[in-house]
C-alpha cells in the first residue's frame, strides 16, 4: 500500500540517518519469523526519546498514516507486520538500560533493551528478569505480546513483571501508569490493559520491571518415556504433587531427531522432559529431585539424567531454545506454522494426544512448555501448495478449537497478530465486543498496528 | 437520596424475601468499617444467579438507579457506601463453591463466598488461596478491591489469582473475560481491567480463581527491636537477602501495648517483626531460619522467638488479624483513620520514620505488610472535633505525599473508595484521564458505584 506522502518532512523531527524508505531496510521490516507473507512499510524511523515517539505519533495522527512498533522481530503469529502499510517506529535505538534499583529488585528500561542483555547486565547484582521466550525479543516486544517462555511455569509471564509503563497513546499524548510500590489498590490496572496489546493500543517507551534474585543452587534434568502419554503424565503428577520447577520442557521424538542431525548430539529419540529446579538450600533440592525421580520412574522413564551441572544445564537451555531455529533449518524450503495453545494441567495429555492425531498425517513436530499446560505443533509445509497448505490450516484450526473446548487459550504466549485473529470470537465471545470498544476509544481511526487482532 | 421508585417492581425480578426497604437492612447496608459517614441506599436485593443479577441492572439502567455490589462490607476506605443512595446488590446469598479443580490447582466460586470458608474447604485438597486480608472478605469483594494481606510477600495479591471471571456489565450485559489455562497471550486482558476497579465499572457474579498447594513445613518468628529502625532495617534486609517469607508484619510497641490490654497477653512492648517462612524441606527451612536470626541479630534483636509450632502460630496470625478490631475496641468513642500507603523496599524505613513524626501529636499505631513495602498507620480520633480531625487528615495528606514522592502508592490494598479519591491526579497524572474514558464507556450513565475514585 503506497502512499503519497513527503516522508521528507519526518526529518524535520529526526536527524536523516534515522528515517529511511531505503528498500533493503523496509523488506527488513516486513516480517516476523512466521510463514506469513511479507508486507513492506512506507517507512522506518528509529527514534531516542519518548518525546521523539510521541512527535512521530502525531504526525502519523494528523496523516493518517499506520504505526507500527518494532522490536525485534522475532514473532511468531506475524504480530508486527505492517499489513497495511504506514510507519514502522524500529525501538532498537532505545535501548538504554535507564536505571538498577538493586535494593528494590526493579529495573528502569528503554523498549529497545534485549532482554538477553539485560540479564547479562543484571547478573552483576545477582538479579534477573525470568521471561525467557528464547529469541532475541526486546522488552517493549514482550510486553506487547505478553512474552513468557520456559521459566513462567515457576515465574509467571512478562504481565506479572511490568510496575510501570511510559505509553504513547494514538493521540501523542505520553502517559505514565502504575508505581514502584510492590502492591497497589489505586485506580484502574492500565499497566495490565497494555501489556500484551500488540501495540493495538499504544506503543510502550520504557518500562520498570519487578525482578528476581538469582537462585542460589540449581539442578537440571534430562528424562525419557517410552510413549509420549508417559511423559505428559509425568508432567502433571509432578505439578500436581506441588513441586515448583523453574523450568518443565516437553519435546517429541521427532524434536529429538532433528536436535541430533542439526546440533550434531546423541540425544536419546524419545519423548523427552527437561526440568529445572532451583532453591535457596541444596539439601532442600535433593529432597525435591529424590521425589522427581520417583514420579519419573512410576511413568516408566527410559533414562534419567540427573544433577546436570552448569554448563551442561546452559547448553541443554540454549538447544531448548534453538528448536524452532533447527527444524527451520532441516527442512529448508519449507515453511513454518506454529501452534501455541494452552490447556489446563489435567487436560494436557489429552490436548497432546489429539494433536498428535491431528498432524499424522503431517511433517510435524511437538514440543512445548508443558509445566505451564503450553504445547507448540511445529508443521512445516509448502505455503504454494494450495492443498498441503489448506491441510495444514486445518489441523491447526482444529487443534485451537479443542483447545478451546478444554477451557484453554488460542495462544499460550505468541499472541494473535494475524495468525490468530480467526479465533477470537470463539475463544472471547461477548467479551470480544468490550475490546473492540476499547480499541474505538483509544485508537479512533484505526492506525494502530492495523489488521490484527481483530478481523 | 430518597428517590420516588415502586421498588416493589424488583419483587417480579426477586422472590419478596429478596428484596427490602426495611430500616435496618439499609443501616446494615450504609457503611464499611471506615469512619466515613453511612448513607443509606434505597433498596437491599439478595440475587441468587448471574441472570438475576443482570436483569436487576437492567432495571436500574432503565430507571437511573445507583448499583452498588456488596460483599461482607469489611473495607476500609468506603467503598461500598451507597453515597447517592441506590440499589445495593448483596452477593450473600450467591455463595457457592461452583466447582473445585484440584487437578489444575483451581476452584470456580459465586462472589458472594467468604475467602476464610473457601480456604477451610480448600484445605481437604491440600489446597489454599492465598490472599489473605484479615476480615471476613468475600471473593467479589476482594476481587472488586484487589486485596491482598499478609502472605502477598510470597504469593502476591488477589490480581494474580484471578483467571477468569464471569461479569454484568452496567449495560446488563453478561460477559466472560479469561480462561483456565495457566497462561494466555489472547486479547486483551480484561479480568485484570475489572480486578481492582470497585464496582465502577462492572459487577463480577462469578470467579475462576487460581490455587497454592498448602505448604509442608512452616516456620513462625517473633522478634524484637530497640528501635523502629532496627525493625524496619531488617525487614529490608531479609528481602533484599532474596529470602521469602510467607509473612512479613511489622508492629510498633503501641500496637503491642493495645494487642497485650485487649487479649490478654504479655508479649514485649517493643517494635516487633512476625515472620512466616514455608516451604517443602524441612532441612531447607531451618537453613533459612539460621540466616533470618544472623541478620535479626546484626540489626540488635531484642528477642527472637523461633520454631514456633502450628498452634501458636495459628494464634499469631489471629492477634494479627484482630489489630484493627483491637485498637477500635480500646478507644471505643473515638473513630479510625487508616492509612494504606506502600513504596519501594529500600524506602521502607524512611517512610515509617517520617510517618512516625508526622502523628507524633496523635494517637497512632503503626503496623504494614512489611515485606511488601505497605504501612498501615492508624490514628484514633474524634471526626466531630473539627479542629483535631482536620490535623489527623493533614497526616493523611502528608504521608500519602510521602509515598508518593517515594514513586510508591496512596493505597497498598484498601482501595480508593471516597478515602482516596483525592489523590488520584497527584498519583495517576495524566492516566486519570485515561480512566475516567474507560469508565465513561462503559458506564456513561455513570450508576455504577457513583461517588467513587473519581472526585
Amino acid at each position: 500500500m503506497t502512499r503519497n506522502l513527503d516522508w521528507s518532512e519526518l526529518k524535520t523531527i529526526l536527524d536523516d540517518r534515522r528515517v529511511s524508505t531505503g528498500e533493503s531496510v523496509l523488506h527488513l521490516h516486513s516480517h516476523d519469523e512466521s510463514f506469513h507473507a511479507p508486507v513492506l512499510p512506507d517507512v522506518v524511523v528509529w527514534p531516542h526519546t519518548t518525546e521523539e515517539v510521541s512527535r512521530l505519533i502525531r504526525w502519523a495522527g494528523q496523516s493518517k498514516v499506520p504505526v507500527i512498533g518494532w522490536g525485534a522481530g522475532t514473532s511468531l503469529e506475524g504480530n508486527p507486520i505492517p499489513v497495511q502499510g504506514g510507519m514502522v517506529i524500529d525501538f532498537n535505538e532505545m535501548n538504554h538500560i535507564i536505571d538498577v534499583h538493586p535494593e528494590d529488585f526493579q529495573v528502569d528500561v528503554q523498549a529497545g533493551v534485549i532482554y538477553k542483555d539485560l540479564n547479562k547486565a543484571l547478573a552483576r547484582d545477582g538479579l534477573f528478569f525470568p521471561p525467557d521466550p528464547g529469541a532475541a525479543a526486546t522488552i517493549g516486544g514482550m510486553i506487547g505480546n505478553n512474552a513468557s517462555g520456559i521459566r513462567s511455569v515457576r515465574y509467571g509471564a512478562t504481565k506479572d513483571y511490568v510496575m510501570r509503563l511510559v505509553v504513547v497513546l494514538p493521540s501523542g499524548d505520553v502517559i505514565h501508569v502504575g508505581n514502584r510500590a510492590r502492591k497497589s489498590s489505586s485506580g484502574y490496572n492500565l499497566p495490565a490493559l497494555f501489556t500484551g496489546s500488540e501495540g493495538t493500543l499504544g506503543l510502550i517507551t520504557e518500562a520498570t520491571l519487578k525482578l528476581v534474585g538469582l537462585p542460589v543452587n540449581f539442578m537440571a534434568v534430562r528424562a525419557t518415556f517410552p510413549t509420549i502419554l508417559n511423559a505428559t503424565t509425568t508432567v502433571y503428577q509432578i505439578m500436581r504433587a506441588g513441586l515448583a520447577p523453574s523450568a518443565m520442557e516437553f519435546l517429541d521424538a521427532n524434536v529429538m531427531h532433528v536436535l541430533n542431525a542439526d546440533r550434531g548430539l546423541s540425544l536419546d529419540e524419545s519423548p523427552t522432559l527437561l526440568m529445572e529446579f532451583s532453591g535457596y538450600s541444596e539439601q532442600g533440592l535433593i529432597e525435591e529431585m529424590n521425589f522427581v525421580e520417583e514420579i519419573c520412574q512410576q511413568s516408566s522413564a527410559l533414562s534419567l539424567d540427573r544433577g546436570i551441572g552448569a554448563d551442561q544445564r546452559a547448553r541443554l537451555w540454549e538447544i531448548r531454545h534453538q528448536t524452532y531455529e533447527s527444524i527451520n533449518r532441516y527442512h529448508t524450503g519449507l515453511s513454518p506454522l506454529i501452534m501455541d495453545v494452552a490447556v489446563p494441567l489435567s487436560r494436557y495429555s489429552e490436548m497432546v494426544e489429539f494433536s498428535k492425531k491431528e498432524v499424522h498425517d503431517l511433517t510435524a513436530y511437538l514440543f512445548g512448555h508443558a509445566g505451564d499446560g503450553n504445547i507448540h505443533v511445529l508443521v512445516m509445509d509448502d505455503t504454494q501448495d494450495k492443498k498441503r497448505w489448506t491441510r495444514v490450516e486445518e489441523s491447526s484450526r482444529n487443534i485451537v478449537m479443542k483447545a478451546l473446548e478444554f477451557e484453554g487459550t488460542c495462544t499460550g504466549e505468541h499472541g494473535i497478530g494475524i495468525g490468530k485473529n480467526c479465533f477470537m470470537e470463539t475463544e472471547h465471545g461477548e467479551s470480544l465486543a468490550l475490546m473492540k470498544r476499547l480499541k474505538a476509544l483509544l485508537d479512533p481511526d484505526n492506525l494502530f498496528n492495523p489488521g490484527k487482532f481483530f478481523l
